[in-house]
């Protein structure tokens, strides 16, 4: 018996759950969990399920795509865990939950490497055996210290997911294109956010009474890319822009760490740069 | 062309999901929403649908009833109004809150009449055009007093749910089995709770940082019956007793409400003393 | 005994606390409760005290402003219902939670009156024994319905605050310059917020998976005024933008409510845009 | 200049704010922050003020003394690192999370040792430098497994928090007496709580909606101790017992560290088996 997950995404018709669902029962399978949503606004379909049967993800996957449309995306895959990158720079309160939900075996991971522009994070990382790479960006151009970041990369095999747990610096878009829908983010407010730098300043001038943090998929556009989850804590007029700071740090590794989980766990669809996720 | 909403609960087995599936296939149906859910533990298959065609509601009952299994619970509903009873003492805080989002069209639901053992709210329900019923329990014992509601609720055709909004006695079983799943109470407390009378007294005498309330379905267990919603406000030293108390009708009230409409939208399903909610 | 609330900022020296105590102990009065702060940046004072004893308001006034510095602003209010006016435009959300709050007596309020500018709500306002208004901006310039409004305000002898529940017009500098500090407002976002019509929409095209609500005091620059209070909610996916602005509805009343009962226990201070709240 | 904290509390009086803020004004101090609580059912004064000036330690508790009551207990701390004990038996997301927190700088505390009576958490332990001591509780009555702590304790000259981080035995009151007051533990629910084994299975028999978790001094009625923090997270029917354990570990975690700074800031009064925490 095996176990897959069933992905599926395509322009929304009559019969897509019936068919789905007609491989599965003419298959002898379980069924073990089964999402689907449409979106009525962009004519989309997103199916998820969870399986399991005597087939190999070949056949299932083939049955399927033999059974939908031409224009739907078939995702099978059999669970097991997942290659990171992490990147970060100087903070240690999002790589760090990351380091002990790793530890702990919350994660469906294998953390292939932990890349900063700075050493500071090397004593951290090595502790829990994990690769350290520094790669200074000082003196060298953006693509430059890019360049020198993916030819890194290029030494793993399979990347699933790179996760930025504050890393302070901007990707250009031909490193993102490489990356395109694996670069998870944590941004330090909810969006629309305040612009700019020192965000928490900024809330703090501006008299906020709540503070947030974003985990987002990267695009093109900075802070702009498919949002996977969000939260906030309450703050009053007693905390400065530095307690806001430190408050925020707990959520912001909190956001990046349930967004993480949710990508390994293969809950996320991306579209219309948004995101469907199924928690069920 | 109708729209249903499709209610299945059976036993787990293969191939539900695929008949069901192809009854609205087969009739050329839109499926606009579709949730599903298996309890492994209890072995029970829960599916809510919301699709539209061509096709009556009793030609859909029967052809899903067909291809279901012996043991399986089907309702197939149209959206309508429901008909609620709601019965109160002398708060108004939660029954001011349905009364208002009635009125501004907010809810499905048709209020017969409001019922209380006081006088008190009979100004305020009267300003809205809606019964309002005194039944004095002075001087009558509690069989005797639920024997005047029931007959007063018997001059109504259909009764969907009763809506208990602060009603602060306790009703018998007898009274309960006549309205089997279809009572929806307001707890002042999460549950498990602070027993016995004036919960927020003893929350605060404990120093609780969290005070909640839980809406549930009314069975034989006083505040034992399946919960459908909960919600929580923090709170510090510096809230009395009755600061507690008058910040929990604002989660009382938000709870009610909640639960409430999620009825109202045939979106429970209610076993095992547990719910089955399906939000999306 | 009466009972007082003072409040008193000034710029920060040393000797503040103990000289505004020593009022309080020369007069042989309780303290019922005592809030500080000191804003280091600005250099700010801020204190509110509840306090009970055998002196007349003025001679409490009195006393203490001889032993402030010049430049400190001190209140000296005995508790009171505040005179409020509630400007709607057509939604019931917020308007009917005040006045279903203010008819349970939980609000420190007279409301004066209901403005609109449209007719939809009299009916609602009416049944509360509380005037309703209505002066249409039909064929009006902003400044002649404007004038048409204040004009009308000024036969009321004295408006503490002005509550804009859901009022869907901006106000002229000329307007807010006569209600400073005064009038309070309920945004449909946290801030930053989607900028222009519709922000529901804008949200759920962004893919936002909070949403949020502010409350926050009116001054020139729209939707920038200090804040008072601030709320969100989660959403998903399958939230659809009017999903998201019915649930948003909640959030805005509960935040409204909050401001203006915050309003009225006379627990802010307003000062370089933002608020000092005491809650204790 | 130096910086204390001024902590008292004392039987409520008059004068009490005045005579204290005398000693600060006559002394030439800064009030960096000021909090005061009176708690009239129980007549009990609590004030913390943060102060800074040209005094010493000693001569600013001897001038409060002369002028507080007798009842009144007065504390004036200097701000440093508090020596901490963390006691863990095998689960490492709340010991994880302090670690991190410590590494990171984030907490007021030398960590002495972590003491387990496994030692599966030897290895993550010792990768940050902290002493791990095992002591197996194999083949001991309870009473001589804690004289083994309690003898090793003893080598410490001054211990000012025992953090008990999902420690899973019960400790007795002997044990207790002796660090009364010092011992903060994590506890998996709100209270008051699911009794007994497996909390989390309970809570999903019964169907909740929300879990929560408590962080409580430990006194000797098993969680019945003071609350210090309490947070709480949303589930729904699609999860089981074991994500709610797994979700509540994330909220364990929180609530324990948000405990932990509390009172390693000293902001934590104890009476009555309550607390009252001044955050501002």
């Amino acid at each position: 018996m095996s176990q897959y997950r069933v992905l599926i995404d395509a322009n929304d018709e009559k019969g897509l759950v019936y068919k789905v669902s007609s491989v599965f029962y003419q298959n002898d399978m379980n069924i073990l969990s089964n999402s689907e949503f449409v979106d009525k606004e962009n004519n989309k379909f997103f199916m998820r399920s969870v399986v399991e049967g005597d087939i190999t993800l070949e056949k299932l996957h083939k049955l399927i795509s033999d059974i939908m449309p031409e224009n739907a995306n078939i995702d099978v895959i059999a669970p097991q865990d997942k290659n990171i990158i992490i990147m970060a720079t100087k903070e240690m309160h999002a790589l760090g939950d990351i380091l002990i939900r790793h530890e702990a075996g919350e994660l469906e991971a294998n953390i292939l490497a932990v890349i900063s522009n700075y050493s500071d994070l090397e004593s951290l990382v090595s502790r829990f055996n994990i690769p350290f790479v520094c790669i200074s960006h000082v003196d060298l151009s953006r693509e430059e210290h890019e360049d020198k970041i993916l030819e890194h990369l290029t030494k793993f095999k399979a990347i699933d997911y790179i996760v930025l747990a504050k890393y302070m610096r901007v990707l250009t878009p031909q490193f993102v294109e490489v990356y395109e829908k694996k670069i998870i983010n944590i941004h330090h407010s909810f969006l629309p956010a305040f612009i700019g730098a020192n965000p928490y300043k900024q809330a703090h001038e501006r008299g906020v009474k709540i503070i947030g943090a974003t985990s987002h998929f990267v695009n093109n556009n900075l802070d702009e890319g498919p949002i996977i989850a969000q939260e906030v804590i309450h703050v009053d007029h007693a905390y400065g822009w530095r307690d806001m700071q430190r408050l925020g740090k707990d959520v912001e590794k909190v956001v990046l760490s349930r967004a993480l989980k949710l990508a390994l766990e293969d809950r996320i669809f991306v579209y219309a740069n948004k995101t469907v996720i199924f928690q069920g």
